[in-house]
C-alpha cells in the first residue's frame, strides 16, 4: 500500500500506476537522493528532531541501499512510484522504525528539487569537461595544420582566404561562451530547496543552513513556495545546451560539406566513417551527420520543458514530474555530441593538396585589392566598384585577378600601380591581414598562444 | 566485421559505434522489418532473382528469427548497428548462403522507410481505437448525468448555463477531428518505398507492385529519391498527435480545475487519485495533471522532428536516423494520455449538489434576458446595455437578476414585462436555447443520439 | 465608450487598451467579417428577427464600410478593440439604429471563428496555386535539361548517378503531398461556427444552415462550445505549412550547395542574386538562403500556436486572440517562399559542362556493378563485398572502376566477364536502371508525362 | 542601382527584392547604426584612413540623417535593402564623396552584429527596469495585504495555509533570477564585432579597441569569423525572455483563476477588465489571459531562432537576416507583458472576506498536526498515517480537524493531548511555521524587509 495511503480506501488502477510512475527514469537520481537524505538525517539529529542512534541507523541503512543499487541488487518497484519512495521504503525494510523518521520536515517536493539540482550541478561539470576536451582537440588540429590556407565562405560562396587555424579557433570561442553559460547557470541554480517541505516550510526546528552547506549549496533558497514550484534552473540548463547544440550542428554541417567529393577538403579515417548496405564504394561521415541531427532533440527537449511550465499555477503540480526526461535526454545527447565531435576531430586529416589546388578559384583576393585602392586614396565605395568591374572582366575571360595585366587594370582605373601584384593571389591576400582578431598569421599565432595557455596544452605534443 | 566492410580497413571506434547505433530503439520495428523481408523474398523468387529454394530457406529463417525475438531469446548486437542488419545477420547465422541474397535490390534506405510506414500505420489504428474508447467514456459519462446544468465559462468567468452533456460532447467533436487527421495521414503515408533501393531504384527486374500489394500499400511510391529521403509522413503523424495533445491538455486543465476545492464540481475516485508524502489530507487528480503535462513532450517530439528535417539536402542523410525516437515517444505518450483519460472519465462523479448550489452566482441568465428584450423589439446593442445596467444594480445590492422586482426592471427599461420572469433563473435560461448546436436540451438529445449511433453504444448500458 | 460598457464605470487604462487591442493586425479580416455580417443580416431578416428595411440599411452600410476600407478612407480605432467592433461601430455611424440589431444572436466568439475560417480557406487556395506554379517551374526546368545526369547523394557523398529530371520530380512529389494536406485541412475546417454565439447558442429563432450555406460552408458545426473554443483548424493549417517549409528548406539547402564554387552545378542569373557591400566579387544565392532560413519562422509560428492552446479550459479564452498573428505570418512567409523559389527555378541554368566533368569521381557505378554480379549468380552480400574490394583498389591506385582491366577484376572475383564494361561508367550505369520509380530514362519520361498531364503543361513551351 | 553592383549586369526582380529586403523591420536599428558609424568614422580619421575633414562631413551628415529619421522625414527605400545601405546612401546624398569612405574596413556583416548587440544591450536595460517595476508593484501589493492568509495549493488542491505576502514574494524571487539571466547575457554579448569586416578582418590599419571603447563594449571580439557568424547572444537573450515568459504565464494563470467566481479571491478594477459583446454581465480579466497567452509567442520566437541557426556553415549566411524579427517581437511582447502585469497588480484588491470564509475547507492544518505528533515523539511516517485517518474521519462526517473531540482523536492515536487544539485551525497552523524561508510571519516580515531595502521602496508609501 502507498506510503501516503492513510486517507485512501482504494488502490490506484494499474493503468494509473503505470502512467504516473517515475521510477523507470528518476532512479538515476539515486546517488543525489541518498546524499540529500544523509545531510537531512544528520541535521535532524543535530537539531534533536531524531536521536543520534536513529541517525546512525539511517546512515548505515542508506549505505546499504546505495551498495545494493550499485551492485545491481536493488529491486526498483513501480508501486513505490519514484526514487524517493523506493529508497525510503527500502530503508525501512532494512533498518525499520528509524527510517520512518527520515521524512520529518521534508516533502518529496523539496526533496526532488534538491536531488535534481545536485544532479544537474554534477552534469554541468561533466559537460564542461567534455567541452574542454573538444576545444583541446580543435586546438591540436589547428596546431597540426599550421599555415594551411582555406577559402573562407559567406553565403557558402568563396569570400576571402583564411587560415584553417583561424576557422578552428572560431569554434573554440563559441564553445567558450557555452562554458560561460553553463557556469552562470550552475551558480544560479546552486541554492538549496531542502526544508521548503511541501510548499510552506515547517514549524519543526530544522536548520536549513546546515543541510545547504553540507550539500555544497551557496545558501538555502529564500522562499519556500518558489523553492518547490519553479523549474527555471533546468530551463536555463537546457537553453544553454540548445545554444551549444546549434554550435555543434554547424560544426557537423561544415565537416559533412568538407568531406564531400565536391569540397574534398577533409578526409575522415575509417574509424569514424561508415559504409552502405547496398553501395560498396560509400564512406560516409555519419558521426557528424548525427551530431547535426541530434541538435534537433536537444532543442525539442527544451521546447518540451518550456511548454510544460507554461501556465501552471503555484506551487507544485504533478506536471512537473515531466521535467526530468527532457533533461536526462538533453544531457546524454549533448555529451555524446561533444565526445563524438572530439573523436572526429582527432581522426581527420585535411587534404592540403586538394585545398591548395582549389584556392585560386573564387577571386578570394578581391577585397584585398579593394583595400589596396583605398590605401591609394580611392574612396572605398569607388574602389569596390572598380574591383567589381575587374572581377566581371575576369569572369568573362575566365581568369583570376592576378592574371590581368597592369594595362588591363589601369584601363579600369588609373589608380592601379605595378605594386598591385604584391596584393594579388591568395597567398599575398592572406598575408595582408593585420587587424586584431583577423586571419593574419601573427594575429592567429597570438590567439593560438592565448588558447594554448588557457587550455593548458603543451604545444610540443 | 560490418556488413558493409568491403572497402574499410579499420573498425569504427567504440564511441562512434555507440553514438551511431540505433538497435537500442529501432528493434521495435522487428515485426514490420520481417514482414517486409518476407514480401521482398517472395517477390525476388517470383521474378526469378532468387530460387524458390532460397526463398523458402529465407522464409523459414525469418520465422525462426521472429520466434526467437518474441521468445526473448534473440541477442541484439550493437556492432550490427540496427534492426535491419541484426535480422539479416541472424538470418545468415541460421540459413547461411541464401540469406546473403535477401538484400538484392534493396537498401536500408528503402527498407527503413517501409518498416516505419508499416509501424506507423498500425499505430494509427491503435490510437484511433483509443480515441474511440475515450469518446465512448465521455458519452457514457454524459448519459449518466442527464439534465445536469453547469456554468459555461468564457475567460474562466461564468458566462451562460450549459448542460454538462453539451460540454462533454464538445470534447467528443474535437476528438473526432483528431481521428480524421490521423486517417488522412494514414491514407497519405500508405505508399510503398520498397524497391527505391539506395535512392535511384535498380536495374534488376523487380516488381514493386507485387511487394506493395503484399504489404497492403495502396501503390508503390512514384519517385525513388522522394521515397528514401522524405519524412513528411511522420511529421504529419506527429502534428496530428500534437493537435490531439492540446485537446487532451484542455481536458486535463478543466478536470483539474473542477476537482479543486473551489470548484468542487468533480470527485475522482481514490483509484485515480494520489496522495502526498507529507500532507496527510491530500487527494490529488494526478492523472489529469500528467495528461496536461505530457502534452508538452508530444509537442517537443514534433519540434525535434521538424528541426531534424530542416535544411537537409537529398537524398538520405544519417540525421534521419533520429526520426524514430520522437515518433515512438509521441505514440507511447499519446496512447497513455488517451487511456488514462478514459479511465479517469470512468472513475469520476459530478457533485450535483454543489454544482446546483453554485449555479445562481454569475448572472448566467443575463444574455437570455438580453435576447428577451430583442424579442420585445429592442435592438440588441440597446438591450445589451439595458441588461448591463440591470446587472450593475444586482452587483451593487448583491442579488440576482431574478430578484429584481418588475418595478426595478421597468425603471431601467419600460420594455420589461411581467413575462420576464419566465426567462430568468438558470433553469429557465437553459430551457430557452433552441438553435442548432446549442445547449438546448432537445438539441443536445439529438446530438447524443447521433453519437450513440455513430459510436455504436447501447444506451441501456 | 466601449460597446460592452453597460456594467462598467471606468475605462480601461491606455496600457491595457494597447496591450489587448487586436485591430492593428486583425483588420486584414475585414472582407470576411463583412461577408459574414451580410449573411447574418440576411438570415436575421429571413427569420423575422429584423425587418427587411433594417437588413437593407445594414447591407448598404456594409457596402459603404467596405468601400471606405478599400479606398483607404476608413479610420481604424484602437479604442474599438478589434475588426468586429470597428466595423459595427462604423456601421452605426453610417446607418444608425438598424446597425444596433446586427449583433443579434451573435457574439464575437462565433464571429471571429467564422471570419478566420473564411480567411484561411481563401489563403489555402492561394497557397495551393503558388505550389502549382512552383511545380510547373520545376517541371519546366526538368524539361529544359533532358538527359542531364547528375550525381545522386546520400550522406552528401556521391552515391549513384541520377537524371536531374528525376531529382526535380522528387520535389514535385513532395509538394503534391503538401497540396493534399492543405486540401484535407480545408475540408475539415469548412464548417460554420456562426450562431454558436458566446458559447451556448441562442434562444432566438435563427437558421444556422442558411448562413452556413450562404458562406459556402459544408454545414454548421454541431456543438456550440466546440465552435467557439477550438483552434485545431489553424493548428492543422500551420502544421501543413511547417511540413511544406521543411521541403522548401531542403530545396534551399540543395540549391545553395549547388551554387557554390565547389559544386558549381547551378548558376543563378544576376536577377536572383545579390552582392556584398565589401567583397566586390561576390554573387550570392540569397533568395534560396532566405527560403531555407524562413522555414524557421514558419515552424516558430506553429510552436507559438501549440503553446498557446496548451492547457486552456473551455470555452473561449482571451489567449486565443493570439492565434492570428502566427497564422498571418506563416501564410505570408510560405507564400513568399513559394514565389521566390518559383522565380529562382525560372532563373537558373545548370552548368552541364562542369557537371559532366565531375561525374566520373565517386564510383557512382559501384552498385550497378554489384547488381551485375547478382545477375551472374553471385549472392548480393558477396557481390557487395567483391565490389567493395574493387573500389578499395581504385582508391589506392587513384582510378575509376572502368579503368580496371578484366584481369584485375577477375583477380578479385572470377565472376567478372568481358561484358562488365557495358555496366561501368556513369553513362552506362544510369542506362541500366529500369525499376518502377527509378531514375531509368524510360521511367523518368513516363513520370514527366504523368506530371505534364496532371499540371496541364504544354510540353512544347 | 545596388551599392554592390560592380559585377552585376541585371537588377534583381521585384519579387526577390521584396522577399530579401529587411528595411521594413531593421530600420528600428537606425540609432545604433548611426552610433556605430560615428565611432567608426572617428577611428578611421584617428588612424589616418580618412581625413579629419571627411570625418567631419560624415559626422555632420549622420546628424542630419538622424534628424530626418526622428522627424519622420526620412524616406526608407526597399531598393536600398536594409538600414545600413539606406543610411549610407542617404549620407552620400547629403555629403557626397566623403560618405563613400565610411564603409572602409567595414562590412555589413560586422556592422549588423554591432548594431544588433547595441540594440539588445539597451533593451535588456529596458526590460530589467520593467521587471523592477513589477517587483515593486508586487511588493507594494504584499504590503497592502499584511496578515492575509490564503490557501496554498499543490496540484491545485488545498495544501497548507500561507500568507499572501509569501506567495507574492515567490514571484519576486523568480523575477530576480530573470534579471540575473539578462544581466549575465548582457555581459557575455558586450563584445565588439566591428572591424571583423566580411569575416576575415582587414589589412588596413584600423584600431578595433578604439571603436570598441567608444561604443561601450568590454573589448573587441577575438576572432573575426566568430564575430560575424554567431548569433548565440540573441539565442541567450530570447532564452532568458522565454523563461521569464513562463513565470509571467504562471502569474497570469493564477490571477485568472483567482478572479473566477469559484475562487473569488481577487477583484480587478474596471480599468483592467473588459466586457463581452453579447453577455452583458461579463467582466473578464483579459490582460492576464493575454499575459498567459503571449508567453506562447515569446517561446515561438526562441524556437524560430534556434531552428534558424541549426546547421548553418560558417561564416555569415543570409538566413541570419531572419534573426531580427523574432528578437524585436520577443522584446516588444515581454515588455508589454511586464507592463500590463504591473498595472494589473496596481489595480486589484483581494476579497479578504471571501478568502477568510473559504479558509476552513481543505484541512490545511493537517500537516501541522502531523508535525505536532512528531514533536510528541511519533515517527513522521506513523504520524502521517494517523492524521490521514483523522482526515478520513472528517471527510466521512463532513467536519474539520478542529471539530474532532479529544476523545475521537485519542481513539485514533493516544499520542494526542489537550494541547493539540493550539495547532488546529488555519490561524494556528500558519502561526507555527518557523523555518527559514517558510510562510511564518516573522520569516515573511524579514523577507519583506530584505526586498524593501533591495528594491529601495519606502515602506510608508
Amino acid at each position: 500500500v502507498k506510503l501516503w495511503g492513510g486517507r485512501f480506501e482504494e488502490s490506484v488502477t494499474d493503468a494509473v500506476e503505470n502512467f504516473t510512475e517515475s521510477i523507470s527514469f528518476d532512479k538515476v537520481l539515486y546517488k543525489h537522493d541518498i546524499m540529500g537524505s544523509r545531510a537531512h538525517a544528520s541535521m535532524l539529529a543535530h537539531q534533536g528532531l531524531i536521536s543520534e542512534k536513529d541517525r546512525d541507523s539511517i546512515l548505515r541503512g542508506l549505505d546499504e541501499v546505495e551498495r545494493q543499487i550499485e551492485a545491481g541488487e536493488f529491486v526498483w518497484r513501480t508501486d513505490r512510484e519514484d526514487v524517493h519512495m523506493n529508497i525510503e521504503a527500502a530503508l525501512t525494510d532494512i533498518v525499520g522504525e528509524p527510517a520512518k523518521k527520515l521524512h520529518t520536515a521534508r516533502s518529496r517536493n523539496d526533496q526532488v528539487s534538491t536531488d535534481f539540482r545536485l544532479w544537474c550541478r554534477d552534469n554541468i561539470d561533466i559537460i564542461v569537461a567534455c567541452i574542454r576536451r573538444l576545444q583541446v582537440s580543435l586546438l591540436k588540429l589547428a596546431m597540426r595544420n599550421e599555415g594551411l590556407i582555406v577559402p573562407g565562405y559567406t553565403h557558402l560562396q568563396r569570400a576571402q582566404p583564411v587560415l584553417l587555424q583561424h576557422l578552428l579557433l572560431a569554434y573554440v570561442e563559441q564553445f567558450e561562451r557555452d562554458v560561460g553559460r553553463l557556469l552562470d547557470c550552475k551558480v544560479r541554480m546552486n541554492f538549496c530547496p531542502l526544508g521548503a517541505c511541501a510548499l510552506a516550510g515547517t514549524g519543526l526546528p530544522i536548520d536549513r543552513f546546515m543541510t545547504s552547506e553540507a550539500l555544497g549549496f551557496t545558501a538555502p533558497l529564500r522562499n519556500s513556495i518558489d523553492a518547490v514550484s519553479d523549474r527555471d534552473f533546468v530551463l536555463e540548463f537546457l537553453s544553454a545546451n540548445s545554444i551549444m547544440a546549434t554550435h555543434l550542428s554547424r560544426l557537423g554541417e561544415e565537416w559533412v560539406l568538407w568531406a564531400s567529393e565536391e569540397f574534398g577538403f577533409l578526409i575522415p579515417s575509417d574509424s569514424v566513417s561508415t559504409g552502405s548496405s547496398i553501395m560498396p564504394q560509400k564512406k560516409n561521415p555519419d558521426p557528424m551527420e548525427l551530431v547535426r541531427g541530434k541538435s534537433a532533440r536537444v532543442i525539442g527537449d527544451l521546447v518540451s520543458l518550456l511548454v510544460l511550465c507554461k501556465g501552471l499555477p503555484h506551487a507544485y503540480n504533478r506536471d512537473l514530474q515531466e521535467d526530468k526526461e527532457p533533461v536526462f535526454d538533453s544531457v546524454k545527447t549533448i555529451i555524446g555530441m561533444l565526445e563524438v565531435s572530439t573523436e572526429f576531430a582527432q581522426n581527420i586529416t585535411f587534404n592540403q593538396q586538394k585545398i591548395q589546388k582549389a584556392l585560386p578559384a573564387g577571386h578570394l583576393d578581391a577585397t584585398t585589392l579593394a583595400d589596396y585602392l583605398v590605401k591609394k586614396g580611392v574612396p572605398f565605395r569607388t574602389s569596390h566598384d572598380i574591383v567589381g568591374r575587374a572581377v566581371a572582366m575576369c569572369v568573362s575571360i575566365n581568369c583570376q585577378l592576378q592574371d590581368l595585366s597592369i594595362g588591363e587594370l589601369q584601363n579600369i582605373s588609373p589608380a592601379f600601380d605595378e605594386d598591385v601584384y604584391e596584393f594579388l593571389g591568395v597567398e599575398n591576400a592572406v598575408k595582408k591581414f593585420s587587424s586584431y582578431g583577423s586571419t593574419g598569421s601573427d594575429c592567429v599565432a597570438s590567439q593560438l598562444d592565448y588558447w594554448t595557455a588557457k587550455l593548458d596544452i603543451n604545444r610540443e605534443t
